[in-house]
């Protein structure tokens, strides 16, 4: 899952994190021989466990039975609770596009954004992400946080000396800020929308609906109690529900009609919005999951260069468990 | 579904549009005597038909499949070709909240949005609806279009001859704009985001989500395909899929545990989220389905007040139609 992160240009949710679940798992703050199962079980409906497990592992499983249960019964939706921080969500909703299935998927995250009116963390960046199958084009993969920017664009910025754009945080006080800074020191990410009149109330339900969805409604944890998945963040001393929740979702193109003809319908929705005309400053319109395609090829024709400091960390990281890295 | 809207404080998606509706109807560019029917049916996953009927009326036929297959199977999941503007998403997400169901309701409509990077409408504002049943507490109810602001607000705005806020708003060539009669005059909306730096490609994957969701996988009309709802609008000649498409789900909070412990959750939910400490401008924070709610506690309170312009034309309204309206 981390090196898809890489490989589609994602590089905040890359090997960069390796060492992140590395220690968790060391520390036993996740379960290092956790069995994720199912707990309740309908046709097309089912809950599982994650056991504490990795996120990746406990999102494959999971997502692996809404496939499975997809192409029994057309549709197939699985919560999940008790699981840990599963990396990008893009990886799991493509995985059904081989079997003509659209994808789901969705993952509350540690606090990090205000409630729209709030200055305060109290839900994550979480994120939505859908895929659909096309015919001869690639397919759509739509993967987006529901903050107005990502805690790795602000990191980004903060790196380079340079400013967030207004509207997308706030400091430790509520006060408005552009400084990176302000963010690592207490602050607050904005929903996205920003403010009142460009939508800021809409990125909050967006955020919310992916909140009960994955947290409250199947009973892991939700909102400010949603566990951090750094090893140096303290544990949360107030449970709340068990673990991060996922969300996974796998419904058969095939379902109504041959999937053929849906997907030939995609290719034409596709030529459709990238022949639009198109705004100066754009050079071109773009369908959601070009850029991540576009990466992957870049990076399978001339390699992936990983950071000094990332390769550097890897080869320690090896080291310490024994492995020699040839980088 | 338009009395809600006005009770709801949604006055544009109110009895104002009454009139459209009649005159689609006599126009018969609506089926007045439409049988919505179920072309496909798997226990949790069903195709309906509108039969090019009212979109309130296919609505809420469908909605109702979704819930009773909720309350059969856990989950009930339905797609709907040929229908029609279907009023406010929220009137349907809320139907099965006394049966203990989350709701969902999506729905794509005519294209006033530009994708990301473009300057031709090629999307609707395609609202997304989700309720969630509490226990003590009122419901959450999110209801969002995922253009930047609405159609409404931007006539509002006309109306009251003010500016939009930046970053919601493009002219006919697509040049930025804050000057609502340029919207009028052959411009788009913006994506839910605004800018790239903002967040602008997120609004333009959500509403690509729900016009592949709602038209291009079952069938019904997508993108700027989706046929207008005003009578005065002129009939497209390019007919692309069958009418509007809408998607209504339902999932059972008693399908894990009992239904009550789960309601309970999403009162400790609404607690936290009001608990946040606010924003100096905000006032209080404000949990998803609250300004609708006491807009219609309002309402019951001291009645509701039409606008004159919109009371005269449901008078005439009823005379065309032989009816004596004591208005």
């Amino acid at each position: 899952v981390i090196c898809t992160a890489d490989e589609w240009g994602i590089r905040s949710h890359g090997v960069a994190r390796l060492r992140f679940y590395c220690e968790m798992l060391i520390q036993k703050r996740i379960n290092p021989v956790a069995r994720p199962h199912i707990v309740k079980s309908r046709p097309s409906l089912v809950l599982v466990d994650g056991d504490n497990g990795l996120g990746m592992l406990v999102g494959s499983f999971s997502n692996a039975i809404a496939i499975e249960r997809a192409k029994e019964t057309g549709i197939g939706w699985v919560h999940v609770i008790n699981s840990n921080h599963f990396g990008i969500a893009g990886y799991y909703a493509v995985q059904g596009l081989k079997d003509n299935l659209i994808g789901i998927a969705m993952t509350n995250t540690p606090p990090l954004v205000a409630p729209f009116g709030g200055i305060e963390r109290r839900l994550g960046t979480n994120p939505i992400s859908m895929a659909f199958p096309a015919y001869k084009e690639p397919p759509v993969v739509i993967d987006l946080a529901t903050s107005a920017i990502s805690l790795g664009a602000v990191e980004n910025s903060d790196r380079e000396d340079d400013e967030v754009p207004p509207c997308c945080l706030i400091d430790a006080s509520g006060a408005p800020s552009t400084t990176p800074r302000d963010l690592l020191e207490g602050g607050s990410l904005l929903p996205l929308g920003g403010a009142r009149a460009t939508g800021g109330h809409k990125g909050y339900c967006l955020a919310s609906m992916v909140d009960l969805m994955c947290g409250v409604f199947p009973g892991a944890s939700w909102g400010p109690f949603v566990p951090p998945f750094i090893n140096q963040a303290p544990i949360l001393e107030n449970k709340v529900g068990r673990g991060i929740g996922h969300v996974f979702g796998a419904i058969s193109t095939g379902a109504f009609e041959d999937p053929l003809v849906v997907q030939s319908r995609v290719d034409e929705w596709i030529y459709t919005m990238r022949n639009t005309k198109v705004s100066e400053w754009a050079g071109e319109v773009l369908v959601p999951g070009d850029p991540e395609r576009r990466a992957a090829e870049d990076n399978a024709r001339n390699g992936l260069a990983l950071e000094v400091n990332v390769a550097e960390d890897l080869r320690r990281l090896g080291q310490e468990f024994g492995l020699k890295l040839e980088i």
